[in-house]
């Protein structure tokens, strides 16, 4: 559970003046003293913001210097004005570390369809550029100048030893929703010291993220702008991790990254429960995940448990219109653990008992098992209430 | 826009006591004097009721003669106890008009997962069958029975003129959403005395309900029960119908379940706006109905219009994620007939205007236009609101 900048980076956070409220960061600077591995995992939305565009063109690298990050404005729906844009960014950041431009990479959250202040925001990566630190300060308010509507900043590391070397791998997302007028977005970066092969970095970035952050939804609506990026630097010495060393670095990514995915349900917009889905027994993890996302997403069972209704009936009705094939008669549904469905009937259940147990908990927790196979997936997502309608029917202009 | 009594069919609707409220009907008994031709559409949720099952095997049919169909239980999750009693209502439901067991279908909607109370309901077709008759009474009261949470009933008639002869088709469909405890379904029943072929009249209400039941969302939640049945008994005279008479069967068909499908999420739970969302300008009419179907689903986009929020980045960013591949630099977006978004890029609009036109009315109109095709859809769904949440997310047992 050790955050920590890993060797090798300096990180600054920084107000530039994006965002309306002066009290807030709204961009952040991070550098890698020497080139990194990088890969990256994007939304697979046909509506895709400039900075995606970038960086998946860009990714996987090789030589990566520095990622340039903003809130309170995503630079999505710019056109070609908004590439320019992000490129103009990349090559400042670039420049202010002594890299080429082709050596940075962008990530951008916040309003829709309006171009870049580049007036702030250029000025803006300078004045990052001379905050550049190494200290826990320095990575908090690196984690700061990301969040949009986000309560809180949110961060998550691991330290393991392979081979007798310490390697630091330290993370920091945002998101709580899409919500707002029009802000957007999970970001997810994580940083790591260890030498990794770049077919290996973006092999198991990829993998990770399918099962940590594709495994969350707040609302359901995918944003133009979702990131993940892995930047490894290797300095903490040794040739690119391989076979048990690789294993277990695998091992401590998927915990960091399935830390800071968790957090954005649990940070998510007036929700009232954060709900951890369970599904297995499926043929496949696709399988699993489909069902999953298809039970997180349906209002009726984010309804129920807001209102601690033991609602059976929804979910598994929810996980019928899936689209995945399955025998009704070996489904079982548990919920904070009491079994309130068995072999595809209803059990009989004390339903204020379990009503209490989900309206005295914040953590909800489903168990929906399958008789398909052994492929399971761990799901999180929240409840929704009239407040999260509020927050998301407010309009502003 | 003629609602009547097709020849040859007798209906009613009585309180048998399943429901509660002994001021609502809750069973309702269609009888067709001579074998009917008969067609359904079913849900496609893997765990379906024991109505569906027996429905689902039974057509298409050339001999049926009773639609049984009731509300405030569901027969769903029961096992094989539920199929038996399914059974059972079909065969009293024959029984009572002089039929076989094998020529009745059943509807059932409401609770999931408790059994039917059959001690209400054997009675209740009795008493049912006593109250059979052509009038418009009749047919509103059966139009009553089949309701769950509607706030009032569904129906909706046309009358053509196919060779000199008088053909009249009246429908009748219930569903708000699915809520309540375990409330479910959408159900659509339409008579016809029109002859038919029996493959005809499959074919011909599996295509209009994919174009009309199939293109409305309240919840996006499918339910066990969801059913659509047609009924074809030829009193109208004459050989069934072909060529020309045939389409202009199917049109007038389209409009009934048109105004039947529409009348759904007008009736929506908590609803201040229903939204016809006209998609067009796609490769297919599958692609179009995806995307219709992924923006309606959209919980941002439904607070968005909840709040009068003109929020194009919403509507485009859902469009964007349905899983279907455009050029997002052709895309147009009119929302209430104000043009929002160009070729993939904002335009300027006065949002206080746009917001005001959807503040002002209770019908939305989204127009989405593609560069890929021809096909179009249009899809009806509902806004999301504080009030559905509370609704939904209130515990009853």
């Amino acid at each position: 559970m050790t955050i920590a900048v890993p060797q090798g980076y300096r990180l600054a956070g920084i107000y530039s003046g994006v965002k309306r409220n002066t009290s807030k960061l709204d961009l952040s600077l991070i550098v890698s003293d020497a080139p990194a591995v990088a890969a990256g995992v994007y939304t697979q939305n046909r509506v895709f913001a400039a900075p995606v565009a970038l960086d998946r063109a860009r990714t996987p690298a090789r030589d990566i210097r520095a990622v340039v990050a903003n809130s309170g404005n995503a630079n999505a729906c710019t056109g070609q004005r908004g590439m320019d844009d992000a490129e103009e960014m990349a090559r400042v950041a670039a420049e202010v570390c002594g890299a080429k431009p082709s050596q940075a990479l962008v990530l951008s959250t916040g309003i829709i369809g309006a171009f870049m202040p580049m007036e702030k925001i250029i000025p803006g990566i300078r004045a990052a550029a001379a905050a550049l630190a190494t200290n826990e300060d320095a990575l908090v308010a690196a984690a700061r100048g990301i969040l949009t509507t986000d309560s809180t900043h949110k961060l998550a590391g691991r330290q393991i030893t392979i081979d007798g070397r310490t390697i630091q791998i330290t993370g920091m997302s945002k998101g709580a929703a899409m919500i707002g007028p029009n802000m957007a977005t999970m970001l997810g970066l994580v940083l790591t010291d260890a030498a990794l092969d770049v077919a290996d970095a973006q092999a198991i970035l990829s993998d990770v993220v399918g099962e940590t952050f594709n495994c969350i939804s707040v609302d359901g609506h995918m944003s133009t702008n979702d990131t993940v990026l892995l930047l490894a630097n290797g300095a903490a010495g040794g040739k690119p991790l391989a076979k048990t060393g690789l294993q277990q670095f695998r091992q401590a990514l998927h915990e960091v990254c399935g830390e800071l995915a968790r957090a954005i349900p649990a940070d998510g917009e007036g929700a009232t429960h954060l709900i951890t889905m369970d599904v297995e027994g499926c043929a496949t993890l696709d399988a699993a995940r489909q069902i999953a996302r298809t039970v997180a997403d349906s209002p009726l069972v984010k309804t129920a448990v807001a209102g601690a209704d033991p609602n059976w009936g929804r979910i598994v009705s929810a996980a019928g219109y899936a689209g995945i094939e399955f025998d009704p008669a070996q489904v079982d549904l548990r919920v904070n653990d009491f079994l309130l469905y068995q072999r595809g009937a209803p059990v009989e259940f004390d339903a204020s008992v379990v009503s209490s147990s989900i309206r005295e908990n914040r953590d909800t927790h489903i168990l929906l098992s399958f008789g398909e196979g052994e492929a399971r997936v761990r799901f999180w997502t929240t409840d929704l209430t009239a407040e999260y309608v509020r927050l998301n029917a407010d309009y502003h202009t």
